[in-house]
């Protein structure tokens, strides 16, 4: 993604830009055919001298400016009288933005095809672990058995809902921006649509109703979009750092030479993937702030607010394309210790079960009643630290509505998973019928 | 919308959602269906003691705690045995979630009626300036001529835009929440994906694959639009307040009894409406923020970060609904001075009609050279003060190219003014293809 | 802090800014004594018809405006030519933003003063367990031994340094609000200045420089000091929750009837005040956001930027100051097990000693190869499952530099906690040397 | 500023810490004096493999470890014995921190230095136009008189107070960070503490009482500071560009080669500094946002919230120092149009007079009735497009208390200024008693 985003990249999509627009007004009959080739020609990132790019952007505030001022020069290099039509009837920020448009199309293409990796990867996660149990926890307290398939299988299912939205923002966004100074293409005359719609059809992009130069909701959908991808691979990291806790031990990012080392203490072993992906949450959703924020734009084009876009968008694909491709890739590497799952559900002494036990008596005393009945023997078990089971077995008010292989049944996890097995299945079917991003890509251009 | 995310709306909903509980377990013969009549009898607002469950809230830090409290103590009055049966199987976040749900579907429903007025408002609006020159504007600096109507269609192109979105996120959202303690429905044995599908019957909600207690991406995607939302109300209110300016005065909104008025000034006819939308604009960019960093929740239910969307979402709501419905109110009767408009096109000596005879001029010797020339002689206007028209005429290698009668034309802003009226049509055409909310609504649940 | 920012108190403060402002202008000259007292035996909350207020707000988006109405009505009610002189001179921000100032010189009263409390809570429990061993974690990952008093201390040097900030910003902060509707105070001649400083001294407030209508930096950096406060008080609350977990067991909130509980589980006890903490800090920091956002204001008063402020920093200040008070309230009732501490520290099969050894080592063959050295048993550790100690002991090339004897004290917690106490008394000392803040507080102004 | 913050130089701050590191061991006999010159001789970021680093950065999260590796490295190909003393006793994180401790320390030394030189330009602006009336604006519409010194002494004001903002906030950041893996000094044994002080002295910091590895309010603070200021740049950014606008064109940016252009329209000049400083105001908030979300950290060392602090905080100082470095470069060069000014208070037909006449009357018949009268005179204003004065002439209940002089004294701004000029003396002032950063610096530390 740093690629993607990369000067060069911006410098290059930047000239596609006018390579195409050159190209649709010859077609359109409004330079010549020789211009548009001596243009297009001369549209290639290694013939611009970036420095002098950086310095004169620095001035002008706008990087298109001088990089229009440069292409002139390498075409009139060759031949003035074709220079004269570099650019011809756009403004700046038709370049700019239809340059942004190019370079997030691309980036979406990479983050589809890593969550298409995670996804396949959970999906396996979740079907082998699909019956394991290991304790739920809910407010950082244990609650009851789940499975481990359950919890990935939770992962998944937000990162399919995902793979859906990039898709779904795809038709509104991969549009050409074209609109000239203030959107009205005069500089054009009559021409203005028709150049339009061969410029959208040269790059492959859609054709949108209206110039939007200074309505930014169509890019900051994309930081939104991401903000909410980068929030899932948050919660997958805050959970693998939770499990992968020195005294709870049940999950582990794999291990390697120089990875999640310390400097004084040999034997840690840190959660490297689940860094960065926590990192990237906490950082994003500032930066998403900030294109919402930057969205009140004066008139045709925005003062400074259009300008606050300019590294923030590259910046939250940045964090969220190497948090996700650090996920995909550790994901199928993932350790499980499904022994100390199990033996961790004993923590509490059979306090673990004891909404299963409630749930058996309420069948027969009424939820409400049970549920002091037994609230009462946990917090016997709290106090004495006698196994709950034990407890439970002495209280004949108990024992009234319960055997004792009943007792045996309830303190197992097993036999208290409900519906977990066939969730993890109805996810990954549904995982499995979500279109992969690299079909869905090119399906609205026509 | 304050009436949706009112104390006793909440609280309705928690109790729709128990009711419908209690029916879709009847129907699949989970408890009895007398129980089930009994509870949904008791499933009323009214009922509930409001100061004691507040009491309560604040100690359990979750209402749906002493709220099924009271409810089963409210059946109970009647029939202890059926008391047994509230609630029977959910846990307290099924409740919390459900009933947020179908305040957001309603919350929804308001936004999309209100969009759809501002949508009509803005078509009628662009439609009837869709010819009417005023200064386009790019940096805060007059630029070119555009239309009023080229600007208004840029603001309905941008709702047209918010309409699809919200459409787009229902069929994500309008699902159930129902998974039990951890997400496994074991209380239910294994009846728990019968209940919850009869559960979305009842409720004319969808299915979700999974329980989502800690995937919150879909709450977070309610809050991301509205963002995107509140920004276009916002760059709408700044294009108001920047043209409703003393020294510019070309829009203004409606004038009325104690509307806008200053307590010292009594001259002061203030911005309301755009006052409202801009102070929306710059809150809900911080909560979006909120919603976003709350998502990395822990496990099976999150400790603080579930808890910071209860106050979070509603407010978005609240200020998204108030600014759209004033907005949406307000349009109609903005007033607009279109000869004021024309009259400050003059403000620069002609120099706003530069670009035009730059482009008539580079017809013939190239943009660049172009560029040059007039570049120069807008210098000699900035320093004169003489008419860029009158330094023109006077300037003989410009006059080699142009005639007077060309001079006359391009000095006029009808004649500059492009694509301006078809791109009104297309984005009046587009605002009228898309589906209306209210149809959209339940388009989705069979 | 409800109570601080409620409606009632808020209009009460605009009535004291009134009331103190005609007795300043009397003094002054201004206005006839008379109408002073007139006008202060007005200055009541409870004479306001707050529903008329409300509604008549909504229009004018002021309530300054509307109550100075109703306040004139009052006063004319008596005496026509007194009412005259209400609200002379003023505009309304100038109410607005005093009525704020004193309602937050309030708030921060009582913050302060449960900031001494959490301070002296912290103080002893730092004292209490300032040698109490127990595992020190990074990463997630157990570390090194440190002492529970150490991790105490931590959180109160940071609270010391809040107690310290809070003291700093009131001398900016706590000062008068006046300029009428400029800024020049034009409307009061040659007597601006002068009733300037009365007001200020009526009011207990220090004199401003200049007007700050438009100038948000003083109200922002409350927002900005309690966002660094709300940041500790999430800190403390989140290593809480982590020792807290079941399986560490380490540190619990006490219990309590009601608090904490589940409404399906039994068992459960969860952290309360952790939750509540850690919504505070999840929501502040887009609060603030907000606030420094809001700060962009125009001219001489801002239009919708200043409105973004007036829920915002009430609601930093409720968040802020629920959090707080619930942790000063709890951190005396902390329940602490330090032989679970203990317990928790064979995790590791005393990994968590190795970089004791390691140092031990290094001294004789640098730190280097013995990092190295104890790398290789501690890979051994994990793999085997035997403990550290055995594996070393078994390794000759580490026994040529240490003992038996060396390696029995080297896997002991206590003698390897460094200057742990040390640290834990230069941190209360400091606690203690802060001054509280009911003493800093009137000391600027007078 | 992109200095203080490159890669080399952050670099080079931590090898200071290095060396100084093994300067203060020396000094109390922890390691040999040779050991510290010879590690001493290598801490030059010039001999650092950067490429090497940034390859092993990625894989262990943390710069500092490879950089230990790579020093170590260095100082073992003179001497094997000495290398194993590189890095003595402490753990990354102090590095890393103190590391940045130095950086910031020298980046609020260049904001302080172009505080101090923007506050000169302001004062000097605020005295030359002390006395230049033009129309005060509130909530975007012309108001009252007011003069230009006015406005720049409310942004000189805040200046003032940043000022001082910074010097407080460095006694509590200026310390340094040293407390090994978890915090105790452990492997100095009881040496820990000295060493501290003395390394202190060595780099000219303060001691902090306790090691602050997750403990970040000192590094938000800087976040939140450098917030207050860059929202300060945007107001004088957002009140030139108003005041820019083709249509008011009252205060302009210089204009020089090259800057602030257009590729379109050679006749626009932009407000190229304001772009930059609304940029940053823009970016800031949401960054700031960030820095105070990170500040949950876990127990002695934060996972993924730590690291989100590295790119944010350079971040912020980079876009302040930016946009304060032009702003304090422009100020001076500001091109004002006090005929202009004075022109466009006529834009109201004398409305901007209404509240000179209201006060004036008011004197007479009591501010309300006044009010009233001259808003019904203003109504008639509005409608009738006459002069206000010309309609108060002609209205006997107005005349019965006002002669014709009054009403020719009442419409001239100059007597309507109230206390403008003391204000800006005031404030200039004030500005001028507060210590240049340059002198506050070092002050605090011995």
């Amino acid at each position: 993604m740093g690629e993607v985003f990369s000067d060069a990249t911006r410098i290059q999509r930047m000239l596609d830009f006018e390579a195409s627009l050159a190209s649709a007004e010859a077609q359109c009959g409004v330079i010549p055919a020789s211009a548009a080739q001596a243009i297009a020609s001369k549209c290639k990132a290694e013939l611009i001298d970036f420095a002098e790019l950086s310095k004169a952007t620095a001035l002008s505030v706008n990087p298109a400016i001088p990089l229009v001022k440069q292409l002139t020069a390498l075409v009139a290099g060759d031949n003035a009288e074709e220079a004269r039509f570099v650019h011809w009837g756009a403004t700046s920020q038709d370049v700019n933005d239809t340059g942004l448009v190019l370079q997030i199309r691309q980036g979406l293409d990479i983050l589809h095809a890593d969550l298409d990796l995670l996804s396949r990867g959970l999906a396996d996660l979740a079907m082998k672990y699909r019956s394991t149990p290991m304790a739920g926890r809910t407010l950082m307290q244990q609650a009851l058995p789940t499975t481990f398939g359950v919890k990935v299988a939770g992962w998944l299912d937000a990162v399919t809902r995902h793979r859906a939205r990039i898709s779904e923002i795809r038709k509104r966004l991969q549009v050409v921006q074209f609109g000239g100074a203030v959107g009205t293409l005069a500089s054009l005359g009559d021409k203005g649509l028709e150049v339009g719609a061969a410029l959208a059809r040269e790059l492959e992009l859609g054709i949108a109703a209206a110039p939007w130069h200074s309505h930014r909701d169509r890019v900051a959908e994309v930081a939104t979009t991401l903000g909410l991808l980068v929030g899932t691979l948050g919660k997958i990291a805050r959970d693998i750092s939770l499990h992968m806790q020195t005294d709870i031990a049940e999950v582990f990012e794999p291990a390697g030479a120089g990875r999640g080392g310390s400097s004084t203490m040999p034997h840690k072993r840190n959660p490297v993937t689940a860094a960065v992906a926590l990192a990237a949450a906490t950082r994003v959703p500032g930066l998403v702030s900030t294109m919402l924020s930057a969205m009140v734009q004066e008139d045709e084009r925005g003062l400074g607010n259009w300008h606050a876009e300019w590294e923030t968008l590259p910046e939250i694909f940045r964090l969220t394309a190497g948090a996700l491709h650090q996920m995909a890739d550790m994901v199928p590497a993932l350790e499980v210790d499904t022994a100390r799952m199990r033996q961790n559900m004993n923590a509490t002494h059979g306090l673990i079960f004891a909404e299963a036990v409630t749930m058996a008596i309420g069948k027969q005393i009424g939820k409400s009643a049970a549920h002091k009945l037994v609230e009462a023997a946990s917090q016997q078990t709290t106090k004495s630290g006698k196994h709950l089971r034990e407890v439970l077995q002495l209280d004949k008010s108990v024992m009234t509505h319960l055997s004792s292989a009943d007792l045996d049944r309830l303190f197992q996890a097993e036999s208290y998973l409900g519906a977990a097995e066939e969730i993890v299945d109805r996810v990954v079917a549904a995982s499995r019928n979500e279109q992969p991003g690299g079909i869905a890509l090119r399906s609205f251009h026509g």
